[in-house]
């Protein structure tokens, strides 16, 4: 009886309609606010931009909180964070229970790691996003991660992201080859992808971006994460299908965030129960 | 009786010579000193170095007024400011009523309002730059924007635009679908560009760079906006003719204000009086 | 009797290997640490990813020496440096005499210049590179240059950049149409590269951050700084081939830096005695 369209997961409340989320975000232009790190910022942006999205990168201090009140979604992303930018974060978590994405970029390094958990601490974001090596470390086991390369296998995290999505009454997407987005109860993969999405700096970086976007749009968290990880793989196959590295990857990657329509996502997103 | 060469406003003393101007931006190559954001520090440089300026990135607040002393023109953007950020701008400003240009992103927000207004009171800049919705902001008037978009029509900022341009000595230029540019008394409009140009970020924040580039080498700071205006957006036109995406026209877009010639330059853009 | 393979300098106990040190980036993925500038962190960090090396920009005083601790090579750029990514690169040089890199941007600049003075006092950095100015200036000799452009001819750099590797122990790097790389007592040169790598902001600081990857897999600094100068360079003659301005070059080089083979570029790459 699946009364909604769109990917309906059997013996399972979840839907997932990503025609229907992509066609509401290129609809309404969701203000997303990104405090992010130096290196992706721009990255981001474009991607933000491309999908459909309206990004503003408030991260000072003295305006970051308020603008979350307007913005449709806010991302939190602790890859390069200074003393203002974490104090901004560590505002806008404070001030917000809304749609907050948070990017554990680096978690276990010490400094941005009390960063994350005082955010985590404040209030419930609507989705933590993290690799398999962050994820495993932010529920405090063990990780054979080094900087922020994941040295985890994927599905390894699973229980893990479970446990931290019940925790923190939030969605935790752990990305890698196959990606799993869990809300505690339900548990999604999505198996699009390509190898090249590793060889461009801020790819990840950007999904967590898009997430924020999705949550302005999407009925829940787990929809937002689930159709912002199907949009930038979906695209970053057909980019990969025609190009001969990982520079001509990324701005063909950006073309097909734009020229992806409602009716090819439905059809080539792979998405599955975990 | 036109005496100079290139776009002569009837009935008016503006002179607007595109092809000298370009073609002496490319001869001296002047020294571009940029107070930017995080965002788009990196398309800003390149846009610069792909026009025939020597952009530098100095913007602390050890170096940044001691630096403007030496270079051609300076930009000041104030797209994520941070405190030293701040400091070096009021610094810049406060010591040059030089070829500095003021680029003002997201004014409305409070702390980064404080930094323009305090800029402009300390002295004047050659240009303001930004959308409708912000010149109209600074003007005190009502705006409809929404963070960094432009919520207003352009010609409906135009009487903000020549009050601020009375006001503080200076030229200011509304970016839009047509673009207009006035020194309080002469206004011009540029009607070329493509919408591409809004989906790229740092395109606009890019022309606030290549005008203080102008700065350097035209006769009037009227000049020096409407010149960096149509070599941008002439750019974009060829562009966006070979593009399919904003990822590929922003590639494109480096290339093409590389390879615009002096001659097309004049032939193409379409300068009228405003 | 050239008892290693590779570039066997006559009459010198210097041997490049350049097929083995690029093997050697893409078999251990070095991680590779980078305190650089808001203008070129993307690029740098894409450049490495295409390499074959592991990027992480930590840049904050209260993780980077940490993280220098297990990085496989460290950059330090003054491109833009703010209060705490300077106290970050103190931080840095104090604590290690290891696999670091120190790219002095725009030397002669003040405050930047103590900071430089700062680490090179503290410790052995493995690489200093600059442009022939900021070599000249950082030897107290006299420079034509101005802000971050060489005004000076390479090759007049080279007695300075010798004075310096004897002075500091390390290696020294001067860029320019001809490189010459240095360690005080043998000097190789790398005729490699096109024009348009200095119309793209951050090809000369990405090199800086290939050059700390290398460190971490090359026998000598000089071996080091010579296989990263080269990788760069020969990748460019690639890019330049097929581009048309120096956005699309940009993305080629990229591509070209992942495509290079070790056999390409033992055959193609141009060493000489300096």
């Amino acid at each position: 009886m699946p009364a909604k369209e769109g990917i309906f997961m059997e013996n399972s409340p979840v839907s997932i309609d990503l025609a229907a989320c992509l066609s509401a975000l290129r609809k309404t232009n969701p203000l997303t606010q990104c405090l992010t790190n130096i290196v992706v910022a721009n990255f981001t942006a474009n991607v933000l931009l491309a999908a459909g999205a309206s990004p503003a990168m408030v991260d000072n201090p003295a305006e970051a909180a308020a603008f979350a009140q307007i913005a449709g979604g806010t991302l939190l992303n602790v890859g390069t964070p200074y003393d203002q930018t974490a104090a901004a974060m560590r505002d806008v978590a404070q001030a917000s229970s809304g749609n907050w994405v948070l990017d554990v970029v680096g978690y276990g390094l010490p400094w941005r790691s009390a960063i994350v958990d005082d955010c985590v601490a404040a209030n419930h974001p609507a989705i933590i996003r993290g690799n398999a090596s962050e994820i495993l470390t932010l529920a405090g086991a063990v990780s054979q991660g080094k900087g922020c390369d994941a040295g985890d296998e994927t599905v390894a995290a699973l229980p893990a992201a479970q446990e931290l999505a019940r925790q923190h009454h939030c969605t935790v997407a752990v990305s890698g080859p196959v990606d799993y987005i869990t809300d505690g109860t339900n548990t999604v993969t999505v198996s699009n992808g390509h190898p090249w999405m590793t060889l461009v700096t801020g790819v990840g970086c950007s999904l967590g971006g898009l997430m924020a976007a999705y949550t302005a749009v999407c009925e829940t968290s787990l929809e937002a994460a689930a159709a912002a990880t199907a949009h930038l793989c979906v695209a970053a196959e057909h980019a990969a299908a025609e190009s001969r590295g990982p520079g001509s990857f990324a701005v063909a990657l950006i073309d097909h965030v734009t020229l992806l329509t409602p009716t090819a996502f439905a059809q080539e997103a792979v998405i599955g129960r975990g």
